[in-house]
């Protein structure tokens, strides 16, 4: 498989001072670079120049960038997309900021996803010669460490499911099917690496974002994550709970302009050889929310 | 003070069957007697007789215990409770199972407490000769160690307060005020010893049971709990999530019945010295529930 | 009972400009006072003026203090050391800074302990009103909350217990015994409210030293503190590991000067009927270090 | 990359009876097959026949297995083990109890390494149908739920390190340099996917295990792993504790015929595009006891 990981998520946001106080003071990310209308950031533990992009003027995806492996990569998966019957067009070192060429693809659910070997790397807080496990001057509020995965929505999950695993070489970990018909899809959540999602999607509206997810390094971590939520008045969807689908700790959480984010921890290992666990809709609000069998009306229907 | 703790909740459940079940198998507290219509359990951490009597018929508090130092304690508490206003009758050996003798108080919010300093002694699960920290064989479920508190409702806060201050020699660790008065209580959270809280009320019905709680380790055994609670489908209230109140870790969730029962974990470290702390009404939803800063209606609403 | 918990211990350091550094930056406490050759600090969770004293030249115990519920305590605990047998003398506000008028006891160890029940009142970092579970900006290094007890040696462990029982008021919840008399006493831990010890000791000389520990919130907790401490070099003795006796999880280590620090974390719940646990000296090794089963020579050795 | 992960470890023990209690009872394995000399094991949340082979009859390694994606990753791993200069033959389906047709390395360690593609999937615990999150009633001891790595040791761990990356497509996560000179290894963790490391190796004598690690969940799962330990009575080398490698938390522990086992927790993800982390050897001690900052002389000299 030549996708490596979710490299960046670009977002719009309405108010962008109020974004970026909220990925910078509560997440804890850095920024890294500003343009009038975008403000660039990374985590702690990312090399790379950034993972996520704050674009003022509205809220919801702008697009998303997955990590491949090199050049020869990109003209397979050029090929592999073409084969599908999906558009891309090429795009050049520049088109963002710190990223170099590669190539941009509208997925079949309408969503912009970019795919580049080449980015500028900027090196983890800890460094790479006898490193800390953490960068004791270097965490502010909750101190995610890393950029996780995504989850979008699809009128045709099924035609999405096919698309990454046959254009992009993802597997699924998890699956929720809606009926008798193995391909009645409600939703899937795909690796391309060894977590059990890079990338998820459930049934909705075409070309929208339900969150994206910041991995954390376990559940002590996420009560304090939560207390600092708390302490900065960020509107909680749900959580701290276990997911069955997974299997990780999560707490849901809003940004200031409505886009949901994630901090998530734990998981298993998957890799080429998992076969993948379905989950049925009768135990559909288990999947999504192991601990309390429920799912509110605001996670269903919130996308941005 | 002579009151040491919290040691029996008895309270009424509509099927014997399904509540034994619930705290035999899913808390996994143990049976150490059963009558006709009744069953007692305590929990491995506990040396003494029971800390949990269900009834059949109904649902509610029936009344709860707590230990005291001695007789000399008892003829001094009754004093103090009729000081007071209160009234108590005096109770014998054997009225209770496994209970000597003591005194059964109608508190001002018509709950009925008793007070005893003599129990059968049963002894904990691991001993009192090179003890393990827990009973490797003797875990069920969630293994609830021990209980830790009960929450009831009163017409009159500020009352009960000052009973269970004048009478029993509680002090309160915090206080949910309603306005500018002092004296307008919403809510008092007393001790008797060195926790946050061995009794709570907040204002509601007398006579009503909103809670009780059995302490826990840890936050990582809030999640375990949780988990335990989905497999046995116990309905959840809320949590897990963090107290403002008490600092504590927590989740709610019913009995078969619908007695209100919670696990429990942290809490910090009170004594004689300490200065209360005051919570206001703006910020009662953070003090119920520091991570959502919300309360739903059902945890106002639902007392038995 | 009417001594309430540990309030300071009062120790030489060898350096004070490096004790300082390590009190203040690696466990976090605030410097409250200082005098030309005195620094005195508390922890974020502690209320009372100090709960540390460090004096420059040489190392090891000056005296440590214990607050207590009033003036009339006060007397009756004067009356009790007498009646026992021990000397003690007044002390008058002003010759502790910060500290009222006491009592100061030479144990029949030779340890000087002092009584008070009066303190200036700093108050914690997060307050009485509406306060947060921590301060968010007032966390340094470990960020330790509060104190919890000392292990002193004695040459007569059995004696010091009957002191502390009838002088004092204190309970063993554990202890150490060498043979077939129960009053082969090797070590006792004595608690006087509901914790498993507020002072504990062994066997050993006079008037030393063994450590005083910090409490801190859970196991996870010590993984963090280890961390900081590794970035700071501090030496540590052992640990991470479960005390059997306790239960409690800990970290020992080294202040700069080779006073014996502990971070503790857990403990079960005492109180006035709690039967004692027995540890034979078969089973010393895992009373110390459950976990490993092992008591390195320093441990046994070293005392300040 | 087409090696997926470590399959199994299939070592030697002087006792049969012994060893399988230790792997069943505390590690809480499962017997999955048996011979007159030898037992299988699997883990609760493994899906591969066996991860652990049991031989009666002196200690240490007899060899490992590295699952590959298919007939044609054997093929290619054949030729590029040639082209390296080092020696494989083919091995068939039966060869190994549930294992099928494969290539039987000889490390230039002299190591036996075996790579398969095809195993008998017996499946997990939780199953892929709306699993729970761990086996309620499949539980014992520990619970360890899967194998993640083994660490040998090597005469000339550079050439070794060449091997696994040229011939076997891993990459460096963490190397331990002796001088000046990038190729004076002196250690090196190695991974195939995502992880931290699936295979490390120091400089010691050819053909030796150091250790083999299970993963488990957290550093909460540490704290009770050691229990168990402690209550069977298993020799721990050291730990819980964090590594400065991989930053993991970790305990060592043995056997009963003195191979060393590990129960690893956390790490970081790395890919790819992973760059190195270099530990220099005044900075050794941190990088394997990043907490204690020492290493005792049986863990550099003990190996089986």
């Amino acid at each position: 498989m030549s996708v490596i990981r979710l490299g960046y998520v670009h977002i719009r946001v309405t108010d962008l001072a109020r974004a970026r106080a909220h990925y910078a003071d509560t997440l804890g990310m850095d920024v890294v670079a500003e343009e009038a209308n975008r403000v660039y950031l990374k985590s702690w533990d990312e090399d790379d120049h950034h993972s996520v992009v704050l674009e003022e003027g509205g809220v919801g995806l702008v697009k998303f960038g997955y990590k491949v492996t090199g050049a020869d990569s990109l003209a397979d998966l050029e090929n592999r997309v073409a084969a599908f019957g999906a558009t891309s067009v090429r795009m050049s070192k520049g088109d963002n900021v710190g990223i170099g060429d590669g190539l941009r693809v509208t997925l079949p659910s309408e969503h912009t996803l970019e795919l580049y070997a080449d980015v500028e790397y900027l090196g983890t807080k800890v460094g790479k010669l006898n490193p800390d496990p953490w960068p004791r001057d270097g965490i502010r509020g909750i101190g995610v460490p890393r950029i996780n995965h995504a989850l979008i929505t699809a009128e045709d999950p099924a035609q999405l499911e096919r698309f990454f695993e046959l254009a992009l070489g993802f597997r699924p970990a998890e699956r929720l099917v809606g009926g008798d018909e193995p391909d009645d899809l409600v939703g899937s959540w795909m690796f391309c690496g060894e977590n059990p999602h890079d990338i998820a999607f459930v049934k909705g509206p075409n070309g929208k974002l339900h969150h994206f997810a910041h991995q954390i390094d376990d559940w002590s971590a996420l009560l304090r994550a939560g207390d600092v939520m708390s302490m900065d008045d960020v509107p909680i969807d749900f959580g701290p709970t276990r997911h069955g689908i997974t299997r990780g700790g999560t707490i849901y959480f809003f940004d200031p302009s409505g886009n949901r984010n994630e901090v998530f921890s734990g998981g298993y290992r998957t890799g080429p050889d998992f076969r993948p666990i379905t989950w049925t809709m009768d135990q559909a609000a288990r999947g999504v929310n192991y601990t309390h069998r429920e799912i509110d009306q605001e996670f269903l229907s919130v996308v941005t």
